[in-house]
């Protein structure tokens, strides 16, 4: 069971030789996600071998190019590739006119787009299918920006064999079980639930926070995240620059991490005027150490624990 | 003095993780020329090294993704990048509705946008500054198309240093010589031109053919091109197929470049269904033999040579 962050693409708006501009894929068991669909996205699914055709839904922070113009030859390829089956498109108002509007011009879909417009201003529930829920979050940039919230479902527990056959537990109890019951033998004191199941397994949480300036409160949506990205456009050299951009600085990105309580830190969406972001790394891990910098092509990974573990 | 163009993207519509979609840059001495731009232009542009502050103009073939859906990021990355001077862009009707259509959903573009809409129905002169003309030409595909032939304009002579003393030539007579004039000495028969001068450069040519059918008087327009870029997304097991979708076999291409005595062929916007596109080569080469296919990267040289060297 898969729970997984590829990141398409780490760099910001300038293009560079190194970095493609924004866009990730969060991979739960056989499905993806993708977040955000800079220029480029598609060429980088085929490179890190992403099949289209697992493609479930788009969450899109905002309009601004270097977010979304991969959306356009990622949906005619979709089509040219046969899919038939509706893709739901979450984003920021005027991202349907925008992608309706052009998309008049070329050869039609072969499948329905199915847009949900956000307006939230407070995290709103959004998305569920067996697997994960979505929540998505205000953030603070110059146009409208939603960060977004990824949660595993609480799964059914996992009964142990042995013990159906050593209290002849009937088919029909079952599912009580794997819910959590305790079993009543109906002789005398019921089985405790733990001693019938495997220990639960711990849903996992992706936090998608780009572009943003340092929102105070986000620590508090994004609480106890296993897995953040948080965009760290740049270094304590341009905390200036930042604020004027509503971008953030690696040590905002940090002490969001560390108020949130986070597993683990991912910064990226880099200026291209660091050709090496070991400073904003270190920046970062002054104030939060489990950070890492996103590279294209790299993949975060989220173990599944039991909840004993935690 | 440089005449060369670079393959920007070989594939056809459906990406492969080999080939981007079309794109070329043809470079005119320190200028370059976009011809299309499919999405990823500006990346392979980074890659192969290739500065955005020197695109003179662009040249688009026609309205399908795989060939435009690379300019709304271009153009905002020219902005970023602080350009102000204005761009040129030819091509198809509704090009400039679908592009200004969805730029006013972003950061207004630094400098302006000059749009050359195509109507024509025979080869129409478009295009000239000091050293290059242009001529657009109607193919057959879908949607309207046009292809582009490059020509390098005529370059005065240059002047022997040695003879100018030896006859001793006023300055006021010079312009006349190198623009091919004999020297009147004043004292009998005039100075043939060619003691005069060096050995007159032969004027270059491209000529860029894409997406098309085979079209029977193609070969008249762009007779004694140096180089041909010809499309050839199928093989002659695909003939059929190429017929239904306007597109060319690599025979076609072939045909074309031997009846315009052709300098060199090279074929691109393979279709993803060749892995391997060895058979594509050996079709083509059985007909013109010069021929190359075109890879991602690749850098097709014309050499300057004198007329005496033809």
């Amino acid at each position: 069971m898969t729970f997984s962050v590829t990141i398409l693409g780490s760099g910001a708006a300038a293009p560079t030789s190194q970095r493609y501009p924004t866009a990730q894929a969060l991979q739960v068991d056989e499905h993806f996600f993708l977040v955000d669909c800079a220029e480029g996205t598609q060429m980088q699914l085929r490179r890190y071998k992403i099949r289209f055709q697992q493609i479930r839904a788009v969450f899109i922070s905002h309009l601004h190019g270097d977010h979304v113009f991969g959306l356009p030859g990622l949906l005619s390829s979709l089509s040219l590739l046969e899919r038939v089956e509706p893709l739901d498109l979450f984003g920021p108002p005027y991202m349907e006119d925008w992608l309706r509007g052009q998309l008049k011009y070329f050869t039609p879909l072969g499948f329905p787009l199915h847009f949900h417009t956000l307006t939230a201003k407070e995290p709103e529930f959004i998305y569920e299918d067996s697997r994960v829920t979505v929540t998505c979050f205000p953030l603070k940039h110059r146009v409208p920006t939603w960060g977004y919230l990824f949660r595993e479902k609480e799964k059914l527990l996992n009964i142990r064999k042995d013990m159906i056959g050593f209290y002849h537990i009937p088919l029909r109890d079952i599912p009580a079980i794997k819910a959590g019951a305790d079993y009543d033998t109906g002789e005398g004191k019921p089985v405790p639930n733990a001693q019938l199941t495997h220990p639960a397994i711990k849903p996992r949480s992706y936090a998608y926070c780009s572009d943003t300036v340092y929102v105070d409160d986000l620590s508090r949506i994004v609480k106890d995240v296993d897995l953040l990205y948080h965009e760290a456009t740049y270094g304590n050299d341009g905390k200036a620059r930042s604020k004027e951009t509503f971008h953030s600085t690696a040590d905002d990105a940090a002490r969001v991490a560390l108020a949130a309580n986070a597993g683990k830190l991912v910064i990226g969406h880099f200026s291209a005027r660091y050709k090496d972001i070991t400073p904003l790394v270190n920046e970062a891990r002054r104030v939060f150490p489990n950070t890492e910098a996103a590279e294209d092509g790299m993949v975060f990974e989220i173990e599944q624990r039991h909840r004993a573990e935690q």
